[in-house]
This record gives C-alpha cells, sequence and structure tokens, in this order.
C-alpha cells in the first residue's frame, strides 16, 4: 500500500503545553501514522505517494464523543422544551421512544453520525436499547470508530432483565472489535436508578467474566442522588462501588453529584468520567466538579448526550462550554485551560473507550485526524501561538473541512465521503411521517 | 421606490409564545416593513416589485449585541487564555492598546463587522477609547445598524477628564442619528470602580443637559464591588443610583454581582442590563441573575464583549449559553425559555439601544432581518413547532445566509455586500504585522 503524506500543516499534536504544534508534514501507512517531522517534505519522500494538502489548516486528532444516543435523535427540540427532566421523560421522550420502528432508529442512528463526521468527531459511544445491530452496520459501513452499548433498564421481571442481558452480551460477541477494531461494545445498565442491586451484580458479574468495560448513567441529578439515598441508606457511587462495579474498567456519564469521597474512590479505583455539560444544563441537572476531577488525575473525556438534551452533537460546542463553565462558577479563569480541554476531547476520550491507539498524532498511532480551516474572519488573527486558543474558543464545527479514520477520508472539503448526505436526510424526512403517523 | 416582497418564508414574528411564526410573505415599502401576511402573495401584488425568495429559511429579526469593543478585536485569543482578569488587563490587554494606531484599530472596526454581520447580527453597541469616528464611518459604509461609546476612564486628572467628556460630547453631536438614524450615541462611563464619583457627576449632567443616555460596565466581578465598598461603604450600583445615573434611561454591561435590593431598583428604575454570560464566564466574574431580572420585569439583552475576552462574536452561541447557564446552576430548566432568550437578542436589545423600531417583525418597523437555513443535519429534523428551539439550541451563526437593514442587503447567500471580505482579511493581516513591530 502507498504511503499518505499530509503536508503544509500544523499538526496539533498537544505533545506538551509548552510545544503544542508541529509545523510540517505527517506520514500515514495502512491506516497508521508513520511518524510526523518538521519543514517540507523531500522529493523522494513525496515521490510516488498520496499528497494531501493542508495548507491553511489546522490538523487535530480526530474528537472523541464519549456518551450519547444516537437513536433518539429525530427527537431534537420535540416537544416543549426547557422542561424539568421527569415531565420531558414522561411526556416528551418515553412516548415517542415507544413507537420507535427499526426504519427510525436507523434513519436517526444516520443522522447523528453525519452530524458527528460533519463537526470533526471520528470516534463516539453509543448507548441505546433499541437496534444496536443497525448502529453497528453503519458504523462499519461509515468508517467512523464506535463504541456500542446496550442500554438496560432493570425495572423489569428478573427473565426480563436476562434477555436485555443476553442482547448486550450477544452485541459484545457479535460486534467487539469488528470492522478492524474499529468499533467496540460495552456493558451498560442504564443506572443505579434503574437498575436494582441484583441486576447490578449480573451485569457486573458478566462484565468480569467475558474482561467487557462498563459504563453507565451516574449521579446525574441531585434528586436521583438523594432518592437512592433514602432507598438504600448510601449515594450511587458508594453502593456501586460496594458491588464491585469498578473493579472493571468503568466510564460514568455525568457524575454531577458527587461527593469529595466517591471523587476520592473514581480516582483510586481510575473510574473515567464523561463530562457532558450543555446536556447537564440544558436538564437542569447542576454542573460536575470537573476541576476537582482533574486534580485528583480523574480521566475526564467531553459527551454531548443526545440531540434530545443538547441539542446538537458539537465537540467544539462542547469543548467551549467545558472550558468556560467551570471558570464561571468558580470566579477562578485558572481552573482550566484550553490544552486540557482539547486533551478530554481527544486523547482522553479515546482512552475512556478502551482505544489504545486513538487521540493522538504520534507515530504508531491510528490515522485519525482532521482539518480545521481558521481562514475565517471569526478566527483571525491566527498566529501560530493563538491555535490552542482559537480551537477552544472561537472555531466552530462548520470550520471542519475533511475527516479521516484510519487514513480514510470520511469528508472531504465538507463532502461527506461514505454517507450520501441527501439519502440520509430524505429518510429522516420519511422516518418523521412514520412516527407522526404512530404517535 | 419598488416594494420589495420575501415570499415562501417562516417568519419568527415572536408575535407570542403561543403564536411565534408566521407562514407567509411579507412586505417590505422604503426599509420598513409594510404588513406581513399568511400564504402566498397574489399576482397583483408581486407584479413590478423586487421578490426575495425565502424557501427553506426561517427570517427573524436581525439579532442584537448590546455590549462589545471592536477596536480591541485583533487581540482575540492574544497572549495567554485563562488568566485572572487583573493579570490578563496587565499583561496582555493595556500593553496591546497602548500601541493601537488608527489603522489597527479600524481593521479591528471592520473585522468585527464583518463578523457580527456573518453570524446575523444586525445592530451592535461599540464602547472604545480610541478612534471612535472611523467606527462611525465603518458602520455608515457598511448598512449595520450601531450605537457609538466614547468609553471614559476618569483616572486621570480634572483637565484629561474633561477632555475625554468633550470627546464624547462631539462624539455625539457628530453621529447621533446620523445615516438616517442607524446610528447612536451614548455616553460611556467605563465604570464606578475606574470613575471617581465627581467624574461620574460631570459624565450625569451632561448626559442630562443634552438627552444622552447612558452606558457603563456595572459589577462585573465579586473583588470590584467589595473594593467599592470598601472605599465608599457602598455597593456600586446603590452609589449610581445615588448620583442620579439610573434617573436618566441606562444600559449597564454585565451585572453579575447586585443585590436584590439593586435588582429592585433597577425594576424601579427601568435600568437595562445586558447579559455576557460566555465573557462573564471566561474571565471568571460568575453569573448573572438574569432569572431574578426576568422576574422582576428587568429588560435584559445579550452582549458578547470583545473578542479579547468571548472569543466570537457569535449571538447564536450567546443566546444558548443564556438559555442554559440558568437552568444549571438553578437545577431548574424552567427559568428560562427559548422564546424568552429570542426576545432578549431581538426586541428588548434594540429597545435598550434607544432604537423605537427594531428588534420585530412587525408593520411599521425597520425592515432589518436574516435568513436562517435550517437543511443542515445538525437541525434536522425541523417541523414547525420546533422553530424556536432549535433557533436557540441547535443553529449555528454559519446557517445565517442572508442579512439585511433597512431593506439593502448586507449579506446574501453568506457573501458580504457592503464590506470587501478580502480586503478586511487584508487590512487585518496588515495591523497585525504593524502591531508586532510597534510591541
Amino acid at each position: 500500500m502507498s504511503r499518505t503524506i499530509v503536508k503544509n500543516g500544523i499538526f496539533v499534536t498537544l505533545a506538551s503545553k509548552e510545544e503544542p504544534v508541529l509545523n510540517g508534514y505527517m506520514v500515514v501507512e495502512n491506516g497508521t501514522i508513520d511518524g510526523l517531522y518538521e519543514g517540507e517534505p523531500s522529493p523522494e519522500t513525496v515521490n510516488g505517494n498520496t499528497i494531501i494538502d493542508a495548507q491553511g489548516k489546522w490538523v487535530l486528532p480526530g474528537l472523541v464523543n464519549t456518551h450519547g444516543h444516537t437513536g433518539s435523535a429525530l427527537l431534537r427540540g420535540a416537544g416543549e422544551d426547557d422542561l424539568p427532566v421527569q415531565k420531558w421523560l414522561e411526556s416528551v421522550m418515553w412516548p415517542a421512544e415507544q413507537t420507535f420502528t427499526p426504519g427510525i432508529t436507523r434513519a436517526a442512528n444516520a443522522l447523528a453520525i453525519g452530524e458527528m463526521i460533519k463537526s470533526g468527531t471520528t470516534t463516539f459511544l453509543d448507548m441505546y436499547h433499541l437496534n444496536m445491530d443497525a448502529a453497528g452496520e453503519l458504523i462499519k459501513d461509515s468508517g467512523i470508530n464506535g463504541v456500542l452499548c446496550r442500554g438496560m433498564i432493570g425495572l423489569c421481571p428478573e427473565h426480563e432483565q436476562r434477555e436485555k442481558l443476553n442482547e448486550a452480551t450477544d452485541l459484545y460477541r457479535n460486534w467487539h472489535n469488528e470492522a478492524d477494531g474499529r468499533i467496540r461494545v460495552m456493558l451498560s445498565p442504564h443506572a443505579p436508578y434503574t437498575c436494582p442491586p441484583s441486576f447490578m451484580e449480573m451485569i457486573i458479574d458478566r462484565a468480569s467474566e467475558h474482561e467487557i468495560s462498563l459504563h453507565t448513567h451516574l449521579a446525574e441529578n441531585r434528586g436521583e442522588v438523594e432518592t437512592h439515598k433514602q432507598q438504600y441508606g448510601k449515594r450511587p457511587a458508594e453502593h456501586l462501588a460496594e458491588l464491585g462495579f469498578f473493579d472493571l474498567p468503568a466510564l460514568i456519564a455525568h457524575g454531577v453529584h458527587l461527593s469529595e469521597k466517591e471523587l476520592d474512590l473514581f480516582a483510586e479505583k481510575k473510574v473515567c468520567v464523561s463530562h457532558n455539560p450543555v446536556s447537564n444544563l440544558k436538564l437542569g441537572s447542576g454542573i460536575a466538579d470537573v476541576p476537582g476531577m482533574r486534580k485528583r488525575g480523574i480521566s475526564v473525556s467531553l459527551g454531548t448526550d443526545s440531540t434530545a438534551s443538547n441539542n446538537s452533537l458539537d465537540l467544539f460546542e462542547e469543548m467551549k462550554m467545558a472550558a468556560l463553565i467551570h471558570k464561571g462558577t468558580s470566579e477562578d479563569p485558572t481552573v482550566t485551560s484550553a490544552y486540557d480541554t482539547l486533551k478530554s476531547a481527544t486523547a482522553q476520550g479515546a482512552r475512556s473507550l478502551g482505544y489504545s491507539r486513538k487521540g493522538r498524532l504520534e507515530k504508531g498511532w491510528d490515522a485519525d485526524f482532521i482539518f480545521v480551516d481558521h481562514s475565517g474572519m471569526h478566527t483571525l488573527p491566527d498566529p501560530a501561538d493563538r491555535v490552542l486558543s482559537h480551537l477552544v474558543y472561537a472555531s466552530k464545527a462548520s470550520d471542519v473541512t475533511d475527516v479521516y479514520v484510519s487514513g480514510r477520508a470520511l469528508m472531504k472539503n465538507r463532502e461527506l465521503q461514505t454517507l450520501d448526505e441527501e439519502q440520509v436526510i430524505a429518510n429522516v424526512r420519511a422516518a418523521m411521517e412514520e412516527l407522526k403517523n404512530l404517535m
């Protein structure tokens, strides 16, 4: 296989806070980064190889979205916004989801994946309870990296719990490490408040048996934590710890309401956190103590949650929010930095999802990278020492021009290469008609 | 003058929360809205008139940015981000500003105005201390609406204070109501902490004499309020009230740290607030009590502040932040709504700046309107009942395709019509060279 040379780029390697960028070229071979070098490639290096010109672009690792639910993408803005969570779930989400056919969730999966690629996301986690095989097929075909989680709610008889767990285990057997390792699978109890301890233990045992990582919603809002305390006499994270949940590799979403003790426990057990600031604000859940997590060395990545509670799958927006919100609430602008935020959205995200060679521009790592145009008025002036700042505080999803995963182009000059955008949109419109008739 | 018919549009009139949109057409005559009607225009209505097709677009009032400083636009991302305010001012802002030539601020003005038009802003307030006449010329030529404020810092001998005030008054005499009323002028003491009471009184007297409205930074961060209390034995807003500041029409920027009593006073005196959530978060200033303001009937509009502390002039981003942040901090998603947020970004903004016929799509009002494309994957599905939600929570600045002020096109299909974008960018690059040599 011939090599690909990405030249004339400003590569945002994030190698260190002091030297976060490299001006030069990158060599890609068989989907892997073979090296990054300063300056111009020599004629011999160029000769016979595919050349991609990154002139006028910042090249950075593809962004990683560590929590979401693509199956509900058609519910973006559905029903009344600005509702309390419980009312929103009961009046909007649940009635709609009960009518979802495989055609509807497939249209939603594709819409979400298209939106993510267009905004520079190369890897995402998808927790949903319907038609996860179809999501797997779409990930395989579209070329993106995806972690499949069959979300399990345990408020049902034990035989139904077992069915769900078997379905989740089948998903693991059928999809884990498929598509050249682009697809991974985790086991996903929905949350402690929807999974009684006996079911949680069943899941942990299964995960332990197959060495599967765990993902769950945890401590998203205050009410849920209070109810848990009343019901079990302990906070949900402490409770999961006692059940052995954190003895396995685990990624929890939200973690808005965690005690100091629980944060210490996360650090000790190397629990990873998916921080979803936009969704947490929109649902009135609150604001996670991310500075406290970082101080303890806890790995913090970023998630958008679903379009039903965000309402975008835009990690540029999520980065800006994640960088800003903690400065404001602590009244201290030094508690977050552009550098840490970019690390969260790339390397830490990939690691949290169990990908060992994604999220960095470095020799030997997967060639997952994106181009960000910086010629728009909203990112000027653009001297080299403002790259990190601009990427977090000024660049937009619409500035992403090209997206590559393992060296394969998923988007070139804002045109999707592996998904037919018109067809995706036509399918969304058809699914909306179907949904209208069902509800 | 012939009439212009904007047809096939979904007009976001915001007439009421229940019926916020109208499907039909809008008639514009001599820069004024002559009427909005449901359905298709008749052949007689169309005949001989200019037709603008708004098919596939949401048409809304142009957005209004009620606080910023375009003169410092070249400092976007300059120096180290993520710094404490005082250190940022002393190490980044002030040393840079001291070197600004008229060429540098003019390049900055044009960059900021271009960025604002491209993101759907038709009206903005500009507080700066350098070369405000050049800003006036640019506003006049570019066709945007602008409020000029010569920002005055009073930490200087009295004769210098008088010079500044005379300069500000000249700005009023030369520019107020110019360009067919598109330009307005306010008197702008920088802040209570930079303007001793004697100077503040001098300004209030001058404003009173000429019936000029007032604009100032107020209660932006906690330290500033504490220092004021130590120095004068009272909080800054109470202090301004005693000096008579609020007996004149006044718009204050930030208002992050206001007591309940001060909020009551604002309601009583009809003081308008420019809420700048992104800047307030970025500088670690804190979060204004906007729900408390709205509850009291205080007019709240939105401002981006400058690119040096945001780092965008993007009111779509500001709307999303303003809608989300208060839900999160109060843990109550009902405290803000998409409808209120859109009103803040349009009608309330225009009123706060003293424009009596801007910010609404309504017969007799100025034809200031923008088109927002909703065909992108990130705003799908797009049924009519999700328009407000999408505009606040999903639409992006890059979705704005067309911008009109008083019926004149400032942008068509994302091409600026009154500014030469290439020239603006070339001037920015030249100014950056100049700046590099000066510093």
